[in-house]
């Protein structure tokens, strides 16, 4: 197909979906029942602190504070907590649920109410670093998670409403009785709860201790993050993103293989898309699950695609993969509504967040057009095992134009190196969106990798969510001990620094690096991050030898 | 109340009471249960807000502060919340209950957690004086009715758990989602409560406009405190004392009529008393009735006889009279173990709290002495209606004594005062007292309160309370037109200070006065304060005319 086909035949799609013909009339209802058919039952455990913990300011902790053991919660629980007034407790681990206490009257009885605040976790910098005066301009204040609680009466238990995610809690009083009316906090409590269940894979007795701790730590950053959807992350934004379910969905693919959660997922996002069929990015559960309206991220939507694909070939469901196969087709033909005559993805022609990383400044040009081949590829690929090709017929065409323009406008075959944007910028992302895509052989893949490292000004990743990206490239191009290296390094990293579950951000240069302005606003339990669960099961010899 | 929990309640008592020979052993089970039966059931109305009002700070307003209608709550219910930011409704008249609030999402959703605060506020000023930082001497700081709620989702009614006293609600955004992601709060309503129905008398047609205003304002401050039990103030503290109880019992015998709840209260007080028999001051309802321990008040223990005597008189209703007579024995006796060899109350002879009023440095020794032969005159009074005058055979004689002595030790004919103490402190209250007391005749009394009130050093009362006993004496002894001058100075001050209902400390001259160092903790609906709905009504000569 020449480029004036090509042209056209987007330009029609682009005049099919201008008219907003509903492409699923008739089918949202029954997808959204689907969706809540699926869903996976909670399952619920009750855990205790394991010790009362003293904050240490250390340079060598991960974002300047750590924890040690300063007693144990039987002790606090006989003590006056006037006299306490604020302490602070280590569950053990991160967990994600409900928070309750009890209070006991310890003498005479309770004359005024009492107030405590309570302050929820995931890392010990987030309760050591004053939340407030709060700058206006970042996220929303009330994502820290401190909440207020009044008593009017003691000796029973307390549910803080707010579902929470936390490893520590500190409490503070805030209003207390009279004198001689004493009282103790003699009990706390934590519902926590997910839809994860039993891990059902196993590793290789011979894999190493590193790479084990890496897996495990992955294993309970999923785990929490699998709630009633996959959850980005627990404490924030606590919805399901097509990026974090992509990812989720490869690492649970290898563990718990709990794969009604995943079309779950899927069915959500094709039932709540934009009246044009083309998915919202983000997809709300409550008060009823509704889209994040106006969050339109095309990267995301054409991997819902690959994720479909995945589902299909993990499952062998084709009666949910032929429902939805529909929808795969609008999300390329909206993917493909960006190219210029030159058969580039140009970001400039419509609006969208063309989301690759959060890593500030990268131009994300060559990586959407990465992310559109490879989209087209995986959903060739469903096709075919639909036995739906003749549907798809124009893509394999398509595949070839979009490559040959990449290599040609993209690919710098002097430096070896795939350059985006009008400042020809050198980043980690596109080397490994072409690679992902196949528009670099794995031979050229391996090279524009070790030169772009090797490239003082190239923009490395910022997430662990890109940093996925870049061990999947590295494996795809033969690079496994590149990418063991990488990961123990990276994900390992965060291990040497404490972390039991897998964080939103992390820069090993910079502890403090946020893309909120504010390092506790990160999210310390984030499912993208939990992607070295799939590379160790997908490569045991790469990583379990 | 569960009646397992009546019998738990009663059966750490009765252990505790075990070696001390409890006087009411085997009766307290079912008094506290026919403490339950006589609760009156709450009657509720739901409420809206009147207006929104803006704060103007004003030197000739009651504590500096007033508000003025600024918009109307429909106006605001269309807004976007993000641009009010903070905002203040009157809901026209002090309530009791319970506050429930309404948001509604105006574009997109929601996309981050939102939280308010909402500070409820008796009067102007409590909603412009900041609370913090909280000095730690003073009540508790939770008596503050500031509560903070973090939404995780919108479009739907939340109510706060906490039970407000207020007329005012400030409210701040404290928390808040991203760009674009609008909301309104669209709804306000207020769930009000008491168990006081109609006011069964009316006021003369002649009745002068101001006294009825003092009357209706006096009405409302009782409707407000009459909950499932008499409160003191539904702000603070929320419970039952025998002094509050005594007074809004006279109030509610000329007014509500609502007689079912004295019955509870009485029986409350004698089911939960100490071990020996002598009644706690204060009772606390939840989460099961129970006294305040270790507050004993010697001059309400008195009163409660009193109390009950009132209330034989009148319902007629005996078996309530003669099933508590026993009480009434104890408390008796006990004030009679303050007495020294000179047949004086001595307040160094025990400890105790001798109440009488919260004015600092008042010398309380003969006022005391008036409050016990007060109550030995009444509880006589109670045996003879009952035919159980024998067993109470030696309290003439013991009135007669304590009487002469006090004419002897405590008056000074020359002067025409009563002086209490080793300082000779000439009070309002000890005056009162002794003219109630009937220790002067009422035409020495008339001469000892207009010469107090003319003595430049006598120590006025502080509290609504005390003057409520001034104006008693004042009647008592032919100072009717006096008794209707101070009322209408002195609650007719509140009113025209613009309260709606009567505060728990009025000092005319110092509108920040405050027992607790801190205006803001004052109640300003407190049930002792309501008196002149009986005074006006049992004096209609003197105030109806």
């Amino acid at each position: 197909m020449d480029k004036l086909l090509v042209s056209l035949a987007v330009a029609v799609m682009i005049v099919t979906s201008a008219f907003a013909q509903d492409p699923y009339a008739g089918l949202r209802e029954k997808w959204l029942q689907t969706a809540e058919d699926a869903k996976p039952e909670l399952v619920y455990k009750d855990i205790a602190p394991v010790a009362v913990v003293q904050a240490v300011q250390d340079g060598s902790a991960f974002q300047g504070w750590k924890y040690v053991e300063s007693g144990s919660p039987e002790e606090l629980y006989g003590k006056n907590f006037k006299e306490v007034e604020s302490v602070t407790l280590d569950f053990g681990k991160h967990s994600v649920g409900y928070f309750s206490f009890h209070t006991k009257t310890l003498s005479r009885c309770i004359d005024a109410p009492v107030r405590f605040k309570f302050t929820f976790g995931e890392v010990p910098a987030e309760l050591n670093t004053p939340f407030d005066p709060w700058n206006k301009e970042r996220l929303g204040r009330a994502w820290m998670q401190d909440e207020t609680v009044t008593l009017t009466r003691l000796d029973e238990w307390v549910t803080i409403p707010r579902r929470v995610a936390f490893r520590y809690v500190k409490i503070e009083m805030m209003g207390w009785p009279g004198g001689g009316y004493d009282f103790a906090i003699d009990g706390l409590s934590f519902r926590s709860q997910t839809t994860a269940r039993e891990v059902k894979t196993r590793l290789s007795p011979d894999c190493p201790e590193r790479i084990r701790r890496i897996h495990d730590v992955g294993i309970e950053t999923l785990r929490e993050c699998m709630q009633t959807v996959y959850e980005d992350g627990p404490k924030r934004d606590q919805r399901l993103w097509i990026g974090d379910l992509y990812l989720e969905a490869l690492a649970n693919s290898v563990s718990f293989r709990n794969f009604d959660l995943t079309k779950r997922c899927l069915y959500l996002f094709a039932a709540l898309s934009r009246e044009d069929g083309v998915l919202f990015a983000p997809v709300i559960e409550d008060p009823v699950p509704h889209p994040q309206y106006g969050t339109y991220i095309p990267s995301y939507a054409m991997l819902w695609n690959v994720t479909l694909a995945d589902y299909l070939s993990d499952t062998g469901d084709k009666e949910t993969a032929e429902d939805l196969f529909p929808v795969t087709k609008v999300q390329i033909e909206d993917g493909l509504s960006f190219l210029g005559d030159d058969n580039l993805f140009d970001v400039n022609k419509k609006p969208g967040w063309f989301f690759i990383d959060h890593r500030g400044g990268l131009d994300v040009s060559a990586s959407m057009q990465g992310v559109l081949i490879f989209a087209l590829k995986r959903t060739y690929d469903l096709a075919c095992s639909l036995g739906k090709e003749k549907e798809v017929s124009q893509y394999p065409a398509l595949i070839k134009q979009l490559t040959q323009a990449a290599r040609k406008k993209l690919y710098d075959r002097k430096s070896g190196l795939v350059l985006s944007g009008p400042s020809s910028q050198v980043s980690i992302m596109s080397q490994a969106w072409m690679i992902i895509a196949g528009v670099l052989s794995p031979k050229e893949g391996a090279k524009a990798i070790e030169t772009a490292l090797q490239t003082e000004e190239c923009v490395m990743p910022g997430t662990p969510y890109a940093t996925h990206y870049l061990l999947e490239a590295m494996l795809r191009c033969g690079l496994g001990s590149k990418a063991r290296a990488y990961m123990e390094e990276y994900w390992g990293g965060m291990v040497d620094k404490g972390a039991d579950t897998f964080w939103e951000a992390y820069d090993p240069k910079d502890d403090f690096y946020s893309p909120y302005g504010f390092h506790p606003l990160n999210s310390a339990c984030h499912a993208w991050s939990c992607t070295p669960v799939y590379f160790i099961h997908k490569y045991p010899e790469v990583f379990q030898d």
